[in-house]
């Protein structure tokens, strides 16, 4: 195991009508921001939960918050933050919404350009109060201290990580998962096991209660995940899969191991230059850079067939091979597609893609700096 | 899943030679009490390592901190805390110091009576700052806001539970384990196992998660436990069995579950009255507690049995026992008797402990409350 420091101190309500815990997290004095997207929660009655929680709070609101949020919206209502003197940031929505209210209440309080905390690693030394209310289990954001912006004048897709910005507080409330569109279901489900294989599907420094707990994630978004899109959709289900997403990357699976994170890379540069959504670029991504970096990342791809999939006969390329495949056929069972050209999508994206990692210097990605341009290239070829 | 609310914001740092981290831990205004038990510190270069990283502090100490820590010798060190007007404690040992230094933060704060904290569950409403370097894994006290404390003169043996009283930071150096006595090492791989049992074999409420991370705890302690007293004793089993121990019981796996408690409950009262360390208690009880609650634990036992031990064939009741013989037989593999004739006790303990439980109104213990005094009366037979 490698050495680590590990805290962690969002306090997570979670369960049904946990929405009310707002109104005593939120100190009574402080001025809020509502931030949220495109006005989903005012049709799931979350809105109206919030409001009522803040009721005797002062409340101002920010909405159009997208999907892979942006610069350029951000900064807006950055605006808002000091032109209101708001001290406090309570974020309503998915990932998009809680990384867009991490970059704000960072750049509300940055002294300079606030895009060199993205593009220059710019350091964060303060940051306006964050609240999250959960209605999208995906990305983990609502208690780790990163978040992604795109610029989308120059289309970079870039990332930052500050302690400041880790939420005080996240509401998780599995019943808001029932008004969710099929698509971002599959998006959540996605994501969350992406992050996990990122922190996993590396080499082994013999961390087991890492890999046993990665492994869980894995496991319960394996058995679980599928059932979001049938009858068998219930609380505990929409529970468990919310859990797993949260546990997936609020850094305990990580602490003490390797991690990877090359899928996302290219996977950023996928949707800023062509638009799919983020988990849609991680799964056409993750199988085929698998099989790409199947010798480095050998010991663990076979743990990985036989602990998660069962597959225990074989040589070792055929084992790696089918835990691979395995992995694609559960992407489909989430109704996610795993190719580009299921997005009519061609070899035109090829050295589109290669030419963004090289302006963004990401020649030498994975745990192990070992993935070149060549492999990037290679394993955008076989994703078509 | 269970509603709940989860926060744990103890910082780890974690591995060799992270000693060092005290130093800047601690604000260096701070006069710090540093608590210790019988020395063993002062033979490892624990103490040594702990006293140059505190080199620019003022510095007090507190030592002969006993196994089972009392009040009595708790108090006296309360009133140190108040004559120097000490404003961090630094606990440096096992589960027993931590425990103690807790009881020491809070009671110092404390306006009235500070055994009634025990006694009768006052709230504690702030307590002197606690950091923590970790010499036994195995309480999980490190990381979590509860505490055990005994009072010698009425053989009380009682546990409170504060936020206030959670470590601000715990150091976790897995090397520190290299001069542990083998008694010390079984009584700390039972007690984690324990701890996670009593979270996990319950009844199910399609927690998924929890389960999934409670069995990779319980797989690792099985896994990596009895290397400990072998040749293959090395950094990474004693880190694994660590971070297992940590784990076991920051609250994360308890989280949205039922939990049980009973052989702790029954497990103290056999400490208070015949001096057997903590885990030799637990590892005494629980055999004999799982076979006789067996039809309310049982759909969890029987996934106990088959993801941990591989048990799929037989009957309900066969699979259950050879589950509960398994789990005896792992105690055994980390040098840990499993009965009161082990220690030349016989049935004379019965009456005793029965006397006791109802003395301290535990007349009902357990996740459902059916564990009466005649469970107990049998369970405690059952285990001569």
């Amino acid at each position: 195991m490698l050495n680590f420091t590990f805290s962690n101190k969002t306090r997570v309500h979670f369960g049904e009508n946990q929405i009310s815990q707002v109104t005593n997290e939120i100190p009574l004095s402080a001025k809020v921001l509502l931030t949220y997207g495109g006005g989903s929660i005012k049709k799931n009655g979350v809105y109206d939960q919030v409001i009522e929680a803040l009721a005797k709070h002062t409340v101002f609101e920010f909405s159009g918050i997208e999907p892979n949020p942006s610069y350029e919206t951000s900064m807006k209502a950055v605006a808002l933050v000091k032109q209101e003197n708001i001290d406090y940031i309570l974020a309503v929505g998915g990932g998009s919404v809680v990384d867009a209210s991490k970059f704000i209440a960072a750049a509300a309080e940055f002294n300079g350009e606030p895009w060199d905390i993205l593009a220059k690693g710019a350091k964060v030394e303060s940051a306006v109060a964050l609240g999250v209310v959960l209605t999208l289990p995906a990305t983990g954001s609502e208690s780790n201290g990163g978040a992604v912006i795109s610029k989308l004048a120059t289309k970079d897709k870039l990332a930052f990580m500050s302690e400041f910005v880790l939420p005080q507080f996240a509401v998780l409330d599995p019943s808001v998962m029932n008004s969710l569109p099929a698509r971002q279901l599959s998006n959540g489900v996605v994501d969350a096991f992406i992050h996990t294989t990122e922190q996993y599907l590396t080499y082994s420094v013999n961390a087991k209660i890492q890999d046993r707990f990665a492994e869980g994630i894995l496991h319960t978004l394996i058995e679980e995940g599928p059932k979001l899109f049938t009858d068998e959709k219930n609380n505990d289900v929409n529970a468990n899969v919310m859990w797993s997403a949260t546990q997936a990357l609020n850094g305990l699976i990580g602490s003490g191991v390797p991690q990877d994170w090359a899928t996302h890379m290219i996977g950023h540069e996928i949707t800023i230059t062509f638009g799919l959504d983020h988990a849609q670029t991680l799964a056409i991504v993750l199988p085929r850079l698998l099989w790409e970096m199947r010798e480095t990342k050998q010991d663990k791809l076979l743990q990985y067939a036989s602990r998660i999939w069962g597959i225990n006969e074989g040589d070792t390329e055929s084992r790696i091979k089918l835990a691979i495949e395995k992995t694609e056929q559960f992407f489909h069972s989430v109704q996610m597609k795993t190719r580009f050209s299921d997005y009519q999508l061609g070899e035109e994206v090829v050295e589109v893609i290669v030419s963004q990692l090289e302006r963004h210097g990401l020649t030498q990605l994975g745990e192990k700096q070992l993935i070149t341009l060549d492999h990037s290239r290679n394993i955008l070829k076989q994703s078509l």
